[in-house]
């Protein structure tokens, strides 16, 4: 055993080529690849105007808003500066849900840029209970906004937008503004239905490109409040992004090839229908979370989130050893997933489902994970996970999964 | 004539494929291209740890420096705002710099975000005489930093960064900080010898990658003072950014492709050497200028830049007609170029030298600048540009152009 192992150490592709099951980078389509290679064009010309043309229309749709969709050139975390200093002014009092890591950073990036923050922190693994933020909104009536993610990526957990946005408008005027970085373009998120005011999302997610582009998407409330922000922005300030969009342009320099490779993604995004590609992912991860009890794997989140699932370790392993599982997953199978963070290092695993992956792909993923299960001694029913996550998947059956059309 | 260019203009390759003579974006080279077209792994890799490590690594010798250089991903203009925030707090005095739009935008940033700003205006195409900052420092002896260009991109002017440098530390303890997005790589600066305490950078010029990466580069004396600046930040922390770099991360989600890629262009630099690479760069400008006169037109900038190279059009050409050269040059010989910008829209060309061109793409272009101006009504000794730019050349000659390695 140990010495085809060995082999298959040299023989299988090194890590930075392996499939991505990560909730973000995903796994990049292949056409989207050929675009991005051979996009190296300037970001003054006619070419590029109707790519950006292109593409703050088609980001409407799948941000189902008829406002404005931003996309500067930053991370998801920049994005979520951006959002925050362009509505808000220092001093004004903010409530952020804290359920994850993810909700830590936006509470203190909030923090750190002068707006007084009141947090509502929710043990990890579980959604925040509207009844609380009704609670917060009822003991600060001078709160400006609330913050929350869609799905806390660190404990994949997702919150009750709905809900909670309805509950944010019945009590007060605050802005609803949500981090959907790991939900947006993933799954159901009717911005302008729920009355959303800020939607918060990033490339390197169901836009399955590379890192490098953020975006920020507003209720036609919130675009008429940024004129009032005494934030001091400069490089995010979307006042000014505005202007150049108009002219069909960016305000500063532009990674043409994301653009470009967002304005592919975008078209086919549309064409493959959204409520088609939310099925898909969702899909995806009740297969996960099916095959998680025949291999001796609990669901972490006592409310999974359709784009990432997070499946605990079993409690006889330990973290070295749930490390050495993910490690294992890399240069046995060519798999790169995501561990837990902070407490949960080496006890958890987290499965992204929003990348171009096939049915199948996850199906191999199943199968190696209770493999190397097996391998390190644990009790794992491998046919019936495979069996539960087949089932699951069979409405995909006979379709092209969206990013891997051949 | 004028079917043979409607024939061209399907003929030829679309505009967004032209060669790129723009003082950035620029051309990428092709092993780039490769890099950037493979590179699709996570950022929370030991693969991706090892370009982290190499990158910090080699821009040192790149930006001449013992300091710290910072990678963020944002534009120039972000890497502009990060390098003032991390070092100065809001009210604090500053000398900037004002010779064309990137010293128009310094000035504005730094307004915005809440500087007290002293501008030196000055004309465009001309370099700042270095009394007029011995004045100024002298007059504003509260000032905390000088900002200004190394080369101001929008006249193609150099400014005498040495002697400007040593003046600021001879009279004052202020911090000298340039803008080196269309220099660093391209030019020699120095950093360390002439002690500039910070060094902006970006990728899409002299590293010849898309937009996507700004650099800021730290003296040890800028570096500590990092942490006493009282500006609001959080994306563009420094001192933050520092601890994850220590654990050879970056602290938000990377652009993996473009980290590659600059591992990749890095190395190759050093390899190639950058007094090697400096010479092309200044034998491609020289090359231009000489061509200038004999095309009957003139060099733009009483300091021209060896970057990039402002030519100004006959005085009987309208901007109309200057603008139609541009689209020319696009339509019919596939080679996008940058024309004026506020007042000197149709009024200059300007040629970019810092992609990965070859002396014969130089040569190129000489010849369908003289052919377009020709074709216009404009006298034009096209043999004779040809001829002062290959001699000019001549010491490139049988050499491989840096970039452009086959």
């Amino acid at each position: 055993m140990t010495s085809l192992r060995k082999q298959y150490k040299t023989a299988f592709m090194p890590e930075s080529s392996a499939i991505l099951f990560t909730p973000g980078p995903v796994q990049v389509p292949f056409g989207a690849k050929q675009v991005l290679a051979r996009s190296f064009g300037h970001h003054r010309t006619a070419s590029f105007e109707s790519t950006v043309e292109s593409v703050l229309q088609n980001l409407k749709p799948v941000f189902q808003t008829a406002g404005r969709v931003f996309v500067q050139a930053t991370t998801g975390s920049g994005a979520m500066e951006s959002a925050i200093i362009n509505l808000l002014s220092p001093g004004e009092k903010v409530i952020v849900v804290d359920s994850g890591k993810f909700g830590e950073r936006w509470a203190k990036m909030a923090d750190t840029l002068g707006f007084t923050v009141k947090t509502i922190k929710v043990p990890w693994g579980q959604a925040l209970a509207p009844s609380l933020l009704e609670q917060e909104l009822k003991s600060h009536p001078d709160c400006r906004a609330v913050l929350t993610q869609v799905c806390e990526t660190s404990t994949a957990t997702l919150h009750p937008i709905e809900e909670l946005a309805r509950i944010c408008h019945k009590l007060t005027d605050c802005l609803f503004m949500v981090d959907a970085i790991t939900a947006v373009g993933a799954m159901n998120l009717p911005m302008d239905q729920w009355e959303i005011d800020v939607v918060v999302g990033a490339s390197q997610k169901a836009f399955m490109l590379p890192t490098g582009l953020g975006f920020v998407a507003l209720s036609e409330r919130a675009w008429q409040l940024c004129k009032n922000s005494q934030s001091r922005r400069y490089y995010f300030d979307l006042l000014k992004e505005e202007e150049a969009n108009q002219k069909g342009q960016t305000r500063f320099s532009s990674p043409v090839n994301l653009w470009c490779g967002l304005e592919w993604i975008l078209e086919r995004m549309l064409k493959f229908g959204l409520t088609n590609l939310f099925e898909q992912v969702s899909l995806y991860s009740k297969a996960v979370q099916l095959a998680a009890e025949p291999l001796g794997l609990k669901i972490y989140s006592q409310s999974p989130s359709p784009t990432v699932t997070a499946l605990s370790l079993p409690d006889s392993m330990t973290a070295a050893e749930g490390k050495l599982l993910l490690k294992k997953l890399a240069s046995h199978h060519h798999m790169t997933l995501a561990g837990g963070q902070d407490h949960l290092v080496g006890r958890i695993l987290r499965v992204g489902h929003m990348g171009a992956l096939t049915p199948n792909d996850h199906l191999r993923l199943v199968s190696a994970v209770g493999e190397e299960l097996s391998v390190a001694g644990h009790d794992c029913d491998i046919p019936s996970a495979l069996l539960a996550a087949r089932s699951c998947l069979a409405p995909l059956e006979g379709k092209h999964a969206f990013g891997c059309e051949s």
